[in-house]
C-alpha cells in the first residue's frame, strides 16, 4: 500500500499495470512473456469459468481434455492454420533426455489434435453432433507481456464441435456467439458489438469468424470472444467423413470458439478507476466487506457486537470479509478494499449502532447510503444488483459517446488521432482498403456488425459502393 | 457395443483397458504416452475437482495459476529435485521460430517456479502463511501409456504452502493428508492406509512424504495421494527468507501436496466389474437412468406417460437420463448404461404401471428392488446412499482379506507370488533391506502406517530389531 496507482489521465498503460499488480491480480513470471495469476485474479477466472460452463452445459455441451503436445506434422495438415500459428509456437525437441524424432508443438489451439481424434470417433450421422468444450492452457510465443491481455501462455476454453451439415455448424457458431454476448453483458457488464470478422482478420483455417468487440476506457477496441465456422477444412485435412442417413460419405462440418483470461484484462480496463479494481458484483467471490469503526474499548465492544450480528446475517447469503484488524485504521482499510475491488463496503461506527443503522458504500460510485439495520439484506441485494446494472449502462454510454460516424477519410483519420473510439464507416470489402487504413492509422476493422442497418454508401477509402458500415478502431 | 469387456480373471490388465475405452472414459492420443480424457471420464474429474476444491477452500486455501514453462536453471537449484525430475522432462528449445538461449522445461511439478515467486511475495511473518493450490496439467516423459495411471501429461492439483515454522508446515502436511483420506473414503469409496514413505520412496526434495495407499482388485497397491513436508529445502534453494516477530531473518518452511487424474484409474480398478464401470454415486454427474419398456403403441403410451411423471419428479433433484430411444431394445440399453457405470437404473414396464410400482437396479449388485411409486424419491436416495456405503465396505473387506502378516522372508516371498496383496512385516529401516525386497519380489514399502501399533519384532529380511510393521506390496 506504499505505492499509489498512477491516474488514468497521466498514463493509461501504467495505470492498468499498477491496478493489476497492486490489487494482486497477477504478477510477472521469470520467463519472458509469462505471467502468474495470483489468487485475487484467479478468483475472477473461477467465477468466469463457473458461469460460462453452466451456460455451455445448459446448451448441451460437455467437457473433455486433449493433449498439450501436438506432432509437428499435424500442424502442417491445414495450410492456412500452419501459416497462422506455426511461427508463434513453442517447440519441444527433447523428451526424457533424448532428441525427439518429430518435434512436438505446445498447442496454440487444439483443432489439429482434436480432429485427429474425431477421425477415430466419427463413423456415422449417429455419432453427430459432437459438442465438446475444453478448459485448458495454450501458448503463443510473446516477448512483450501485457498482463492478462497479451502473454505467451494463457488459460481459455475452446469449444470444438462436429456436425452433419453446414447449416447446423452455422447455427452452433451463432448460438455460441450469443452466449458470449449474453455473458459479456450480464456478467462482465461490458457491452459488446457482435459481428463478423473481415477475411484478413478471421481465424487461420476458418470459413468465417464471428466475434464480440468491446471498447475500453482509453477508447481502444478489444476482441472479447470469437466463434468460427470452420466449414469442412479440418475434416478434409484430417479425412473425417461420416455416413449420412442415405448411406453417402460426407466430410464433417466443424466449429470452434473460445474466450480466455484476456476477459479479466477487459474487465479491469472497462470499469476500474484511479483507486484500483472495480469488479462487477456477479463475478466477485467476496462481494461485501464489513469495516467496524471504533475508538477505545467501550466503543469497540458496542460496535463489534453490532457488526458481528450484521456479519452473521449476511454470511448466510454472501461470502463476507469481516475486517476487524486492530493494527490498521479505517481509512487504510477503505483504500485497501477499494484497490482490491470489493463491490460493497459496510461501515459501522458508534453513531450507527446508536441509531440502529449502517452505511453502505458501493465501489463504483463511492456514495454513502445510510440504511436501517432491519433492511440489511434487502438493501445489500439491491445495492449489488444496481451496481451490476449501472456498470453496464455506464460502459454503454461511454461507448456510444465515443462512437463516430464518418464518411470522409480525412475526418476519419483526424477523429482517430484526436479522440479515438469506434468509427462507423462504409467499406467496399477489399483487403486493399482495409490494409491502407491499417497502414495510415493503425486502426483495423473490428467487425462487420450484425445489427447495423443496410444502407447505401461509399467506401471511406476508395469511394466504391458499399451497403453497410463497419466498425474501425485501434485495438488491443 | 459390438466389443465385449475382457473378464478380469482372463486378463486383468486388458479388462482395465477395455473398461476405459468402451465406457468412453479415455482414449489413446496420437503422441506416445499421451491420452485424451473423453467426456465420460472428464465428468468424473470434474466431480473430483468440485468436491476436493470445496474441502481445500473450507480449510483456508485459495487457487492460483503459475506458468507451464520453467527455466532450466531453476530445475538445478534444488539438488535432489533436479536429480529426481530432470531425466523425465519434456524440454522446449525453440520459441517463436528461434533457438532459445536457455531451454525451458514443461513443469513436471511446480515447486521451483512457485518458490521463485514466493521470493517476491514474502518479506515478513505478516505475509505468512501462504496457502495456495493450483489445478493444472503437468508432464513427465513416459513411453508406456496406461490410461489414467501412467501417462506423460496428466491433470492434477498441487498445493504449495509457505509457513513461519516447521511445526506449522508439519501441521499443514498432516491436515492435507487427512483431507485426502476423507475424500478417498467418502467420495471415491476407496479405503486407504495413511502413512509415511520410506526415504527412498519420498518426493525428490522433501524432508518427508506422507501418502495414502489403496489396494486394487488385482491386489496391487496404488498410491492415491501424497503430502510433503519440504522443510526449508526450497526456501534455501530460492533464498526465500522472512523477518519474524523478533525481527530476525529466517528461511521459510514449505509443504506441497497433490492428487491427479490417476484417481480415476484407482476408482475404476477398485470397483468396476466384467460388465464395465462401477461409479460411486457421489461422483456420478448422471446418477440415474430411466428405461421405459413397452411393446406396441398401447403399452408405449401408458408406460411413457408414467415414466414421464417419474422423470419429472426425479429431475428436480438428480441429473437423470431418460432413455426412450426407439431403435434399441431394453437389454441393449441395460448393458450400455451398465458399461458406462450409471449407478442406478429404473425400469418401468406395463405391469409396473398397472401396479403403480417401479424397479430399481443398483449398478454394483444388480439386484432388482420393486418399489411403490409413492416412495420414489426416498427409495432412490436410499439406494444411492446405500450403494456409496456398500462400495467402501466391500473394498475394505477385500483389502483386509488380502492383507497378510508375515515374519518369515520365505513365506513373505511365497505369499507375494501366490496370492499377492499387502504384507505387513517388520523392517529395520535400512535402504539395503528395502532394496533387497524390491530386487527379490518387485514389492516396495507402500508406507509406514500411522495407525500401526508399536510392536517389537525383527526385520523380515535381516532380522535386526524393529518397532513397527510396514506395508509391502507390488504396486502401480
Amino acid at each position: 500500500m506504499a505505492e499509489k496507482v498512477t491516474p488514468r489521465d497521466v498514463d493509461y498503460s501504467k495505470w492498468y499495470t499498477d491496478v493489476v499488480l497492486q490489487a494482486k491480480l497477477a504478477d510477472y513470471a521469470p520467463v519472458k512473456g509469462a505471467m502468474v495469476i495470483r489468487p485475487n485474479g484467479y478468483a475472477i477466472w473461477e467465477a468466469i469459468q463457473a458461469n460460462l460452463d453452466k451456460m455451455f452445459k445448459d446448451s448441451g455441451h460437455v467437457n473433455a481434455y486433449f493433449p498439450l503436445l501436438i506432432p509437428e506434422s499435424f500442424m502442417h495438415k491445414e495450410a492456412e492454420h500452419v501459416e497462422g500459428f506455426s511461427p508463434e509456437c513453442a517447440v519441444v525437441t527433447i523428451g526424457g533426455g533424448q532428441e525427439l524424432e518429430e518435434p512436438l508443438y505446445i498447442r496454440p489451439t487444439s483443432e489439429t489434435v482434436i480432429w485427429s481424434m474425431y477421425k477415430k470417433w466419427i463413423m456415422s450421422y449417429r455419432d453427430l453432433p459432437i459438442l465438446i468444450n475444453q478448459w485448458a492452457n495454450v501458448l503463443r510465443w510473446e516477448m512483450r507481456t501485457r498482463l492478462f491481455l497479451r502473454t505467451s501462455e494463457f488459460l481459455w476454453q475452446e469449444g470444438h464441435t462436429a456436425h452433419a451439415s453446414y447449416e447446423e455448424a452455422e447455427e452452433e457458431t451463432v448460438k455460441i456467439l450469443n452466449i458470449y454476448k449474453t455473458f459479456a453483458e450480464d456478467f462482465l457488464a461490458i457491452p459488446v458489438i457482435a459481428g463478423k470478422k473481415s477475411e484478413s482478420e478471421k481465424f487461420a483455417g476458418a470459413m468465417h469468424t464471428y466475434c464480440i468487440e468491446a471498447m475500453m476506457q482509453d477508447k481502444k477496441g478489444l476482441q472479447a470472444g470469437t466463434s468460427h465456422n470452420l466449414g469442412q477444412n479440418f475434416a478434409k485435412a484430417f479425412e473425417v467423413q461420416f455416413q449420412d442417413k442415405q448411406g453417402e460419405l460426407n466430410h464433417v462440418w466443424a466449429t470452434s470458439w473460445g474466450v480466455s483470461t484476456r476477459l479479466i484484462g477487459a474487465l479491469i480496463m472497462a470499469h476500474s478507476d484511479d483507486r484500483g479494481l472495480v469488479l462487477p458484483p456477479k463475478l466477485a467471490q467476496r462481494p461485501v466487506v464489513i469495516v467496524p469503526i471504533w475508538r477505545g474499548d467501550d466503543e469497540k465492544k458496542k460496535v463489534l457486537e453490532f457488526a458481528d450480528q450484521v456479519h452473521s446475517e449476511l454470511k448466510q447469503k454472501y461470502n463476507v470479509i469481516f475486517d476487524d484488524r486492530e493494527q490498521y485504521k479505517p481509512g487504510f482499510k477503505f483504500s485497501d478494499w477499494e484497490l482490491q475491488g470489493i463491490p460493497l463496503r459496510i461501515e459501522i461506527g458508534p453513531k450507527d449502532v446508536a441509531k440502529e443503522q449502517l452505511v453502505l458504500v458501493r465501489r463504483d460510485n463511492l456514495q454513502k447510503q445510510f440504511i436501517n439495520r432491519q433492511e440489511l439484506l434487502v438493501k445489500v441485494d439491491e445495492a449489488l444488483s444496481d451496481m451490476q446494472i449501472d456498470l453496464l449502462e455506464k460502459a454503454r454510454q461511454f461507448r456510444d459517446d465515443n462512437t463516430h460516424v464518418k464518411d470522409d477519410y480525412k475526418e476519419f483519420q483526424a477523429t482517430l488521432d484526436q479522440s479515438g473510439g469506434f468509427i462507423k464507416s462504409h467499406w467496399c470489402g477489399s483487403a486493399e482498403c482495409e490494409a491502407r487504413v491499417k497502414d495510415d492509422t493503425k486502426a483495423t476493422i473490428r467487425c462487420i456488425p450484425f445489427d447495423e442497418p443496410q444502407e447505401k454508401g461509399h467506401c471511406v477509402v476508395c469511394g466504391k459502393e458499399s451497403s453497410q458500415r463497419v466498425i474501425f478502431a485501434r485495438a488491443y
